[in-house]
């Protein structure tokens, strides 16, 4: 009986201006997002970036969210570690502290035959103490064919879902055809935030949105609008997030747009674990002012300060001089 | 105002057995495209081959169509041909059979700029004497880019709309997004037949869908209960044709699988123009077999005798004897 | 017996103002290579825009060469064309002309197995009146296994080598080893400039080489010395030519950069068949000026009017004037 | 004044039956490589499955290679390591323990602009303890482009060198050509064992060669070779390994079939971080025969007992008793 339902939300991970976890502003964020109604948090994920982090990091974002949270939602926690003892080490650690499963991602770097993959979840599924949930994210690491995962969810308990990132659709429509028809409490989320109406649409259960740790309100009312069979609603609400959505990818390296999102709500995700050259800072601010107005314009009042067009004694002059700061910082 | 709404579809090529145009045989099936309700035509898309005719051959299969159609279904015509002016020759010639538009690719086996592309569709607007479908293919041409469209919708009143098969349902969505909501009379065609509804949800006009030449009345079906808000006969109608958009995409190179799909719903599309290995020949046999079955599943009674399953007396050895007879066509 | 050996040219192929295929000038073109030493003629390659002609021009391209040649070279014609029956009347009509060979790339536009393209040779062998060259460019077309090479190659008669442009040298050692060790006869030429020498070093028969039509000197001198043994010059010229070969490369949409260095020998390519927006006009005129400084190093002394650094009178405002004037023939 | 030239082995890891990092026989793989002319040790490569390590493994590799060596050759040190502070942590490390650099790749997983990439490494130049090598492995993490480390070679002088696995040669030549004339004591590995005399005959200062853990005789007689001019002898020897470089790249996942080859040498490299599947096993079985073949002729007589063709008592129900028992090992 599957707790995985709803927006999941992958938070982003703040540092201190020194480059330490920032707990506190950890805390603050995954109230926010309780408050905003996020039905469940998803630290590890790769807006958390956590191959960026050491493995005692990893292991520390989920205490810190765990017991911030303090069952006010389920967690899934990101536990795709360097081998099988590593997941697993992971793994009992999560389960110890309360999270409903951990998700795994193929192996990266590596390339890895399909067949090895499966025999990779086998083993997983075999000794993991917690439901696992097959996280599908073909553009880092490698692709789990919907054949593995059928077979997977046919044979293993443990498994227990799907989380797909791939932005595949016809994919995501193959998996709930193949394999949640053959095995209904099999969970499949949508890793995709442009589609994800369409996804609710033909059967996903939810969606682990990167954007709702920006924009939670209208990521969690696209999920209410659909429960409640209003089906215009969601279709306006999925357009007319596109926009800030496409901006956030465009801006720096991924994660870095959405960093920037949560800081335009209000919080201080400090400096980011993969540095950008003084050239991208200065654009990335540009970007970050575009996002600003859209959320000024979606009614997030916190955001108008930093939007040009709502805080009108600013003028374009400013722009230089937020590049020229920002080369300053660089010698 | 645009005749380009609702089921187009890509026809196969027939074949005579020594290799010309059947045009007895594509006749036949355009009329009973017609009579399934099909809502437009679509000779010289990938289903059709055009690549793999000569430049004249792709003339006289837009013109039997036309000649057999005699209005009653708008044409779209395929006229991706090697060079601008050999576009517009083909354009000039379908603009005088009565077709509504020509739908070109972008550039194909060189790599080419978007620069260069954008600037080889406004060259073909500013002398076509008919309107122009982007046809965006990325797995066999140079992509479009969605800010290319854009900026060709807005500026080039002969570019009429596009024709998306990327699979890529995000990029169809910005499509909607960036282009239909600046310009409400740009067509928005989908090019994949696993995504139809959910396209249509979203916005999209209708779809180039290569399976509406095998199961016609099911895809038309899907855009009839769109059309009428039954979005659950949508969705369990796209659900119900995966397996078979599934077996034929794997049956063989592109398009083997759509006409040995056509073969099973009683036409002959005879020979491939692109020869397969006896091996393969003998795989394609047993997936057509399978084909039969889903077929005749869905009521079409003439796939009933190709079907092992459905016409009880043949048995398992008949699977060799075909895998036999097979080999031998091959000495 | 094999006369496919040493450096092959894949011409340009030249037009006239208005689009026609300027004969005159690729008479003059095909002169002056056979003057500088080239050892083939390799019509229709990639590098001749093949794509680009229609069906009548890729053979008129042929006869043109063929009748000017006279004999002076042998003649590899590419002859990939839309499916087997016009490959075969086009090796028909080359071989009239006293071609030694034609060239075909795997399949193009869609995408076709292993299996099926091994068998698409094994039919064009069986029925071709003349030589087949395989071609294995996989940046476009359909790429040819080594393991399907080395099969053909073994069997077939009529397939009498391969012409590599992968870029890939492993793949091309691979090659030799396993296809050539087998049958000595097969030709096995490199379609890589950058790695001439290396590719003659491990046994290579000669090469396809783009650049050939714009620094026959050079290309044809790392043929010579490597015969005699002068590695150090090989290795010397090796490099020279890689500024010249890279430059060509990133100047607009191949082969536009190989058709500049042309035109800076002297002779006139004429407008191209694929369009460039007028700001990547200005882009490749500045490519051509850098383009023209070193071919006038080289000692190309017809080059040095077009370089700004060899024609001091000129200065930097002439660069403007330059763009200017390209975009004024834009409007 | 750089010590980084021959021929460096980048080590398979040994792992003992319960998966622990077996140091016993790590240290008689160090000792059999030095005893056999290797001239540098290159713990952490990809061979050495890094990814699959723990953080203190890695640590503790270097320590037990140094330790073993102890100065009888010099270590590259691989330090691609989560972030910055890591990669620092491990190089003061690696420092301490007299290695001569530390080879650090592109960020892997997430996409990274060209732009970030460039400042990543000038971050680590700047406060590195030790000299740094750039690892350029596109297949696996963001590729490191020619033009970046031109930058950085002519600005950081920390930035001791390249190592490049792209097995692109012309990519290789280009570096040469662009940088190693500029600064002649950059030093330019090539990581492609198929291309070893083509990289050296065109100026690499030597190979980090994963299959020199295998064949460490030939591979360092290619360079002995080169050193004396016999180019005859080089390529005599390139070719000659091919067939083996092939049988260990289709062994199984990377770096399997080199963890096989090791094994046929007389080392227990233990069971895989990464496992496979039952027939993936049964396959690897039969390719680690063929291997024991191709070493055998090679004259290593320790590989003749897995040899079937050599050791002629067994025969073929051999094999199948060998895929029954890889098969039982698996319930």
């Amino acid at each position: 009986m599957s707790a995985l339902k709803g927006i999941f939300c992958p938070n982003i991970v703040p540092f201190t201006q020194d480059g330490r976890l920032n707990e506190y502003e950890l805390r603050k964020i995954v109230n926010w997002l309780l408050e905003k109604g996020i039905n469940g948090l998803y630290p590890n994920g790769s807006t958390g970036e956590f191959t960026r982090l050491s493995f005692e990091e990893r292991l520390r974002v989920v205490e810190v969210i765990a017991d911030e949270a303090n069952g006010r939602a389920p967690i899934l926690a990101g536990a795709a570690e360097a081998n099988i003892e590593q997941v697993l080490k992971a793994a009992a650690h999560y389960a110890d502290l309360g999270c409903q499963a951990i998700s795994v991602t193929g192996p990266y770097f590596f390339k890895v035959s399909a067949e090895s993959i499966e025999h990779y979840f086998r083993e997983l599924a075999r000794q993991s103490p917690i439901d696992i949930i097959l996280y599908n994210i073909p553009q880092f690491s490698n692709e789990i064919p919907v054949e593995v995962i059928r077979r997977l969810a046919l044979d293993c308990p443990r498994i227990a879902g799907v989380k797909d990132s791939s932005r595949d659709l016809p994919r995501f429509l193959n998996t709930l055809n193949q394999v949640k028809s053959q095995r209904p409490d099999f969970t499949c989320l949508i890793g995709c935030e442009e589609i994800l109406f369409p996804a609710l649409m033909m059967g996903a259960d939810g969606g682990t949105i990167a954007s709702s740790g920006v924009i939670p309100e209208a990521i969690v009312k696209i999920y209410q609008h659909f429960k409640q069979g209003d089906f215009e609603g969601c279709k306006h609400l999925q357009f007319k997030i596109l926009e800030l959505i496409n901006a956030m990818l465009v801006a720096g390296n991924f994660p870095e747009g959405f960093r920037a999102g949560v800081a335009l709500r209000g919080f201080e995700p400090g400096p980011s674990r993969q540095p950008m050259s003084p050239g991208e800072l200065a654009s990335l601010e540009l970007v970050r002012e575009h996002m600003a107005c859209i959320l000024a314009d979606c009614g997030h009042a916190e955001a108008a300060s930093s939007c040009r067009r709502c805080a009108p004694s600013t003028d374009r002059s400013d722009v230089e001089s937020i590049v020229r700061d920002v080369m300053r910082t660089f010698r």
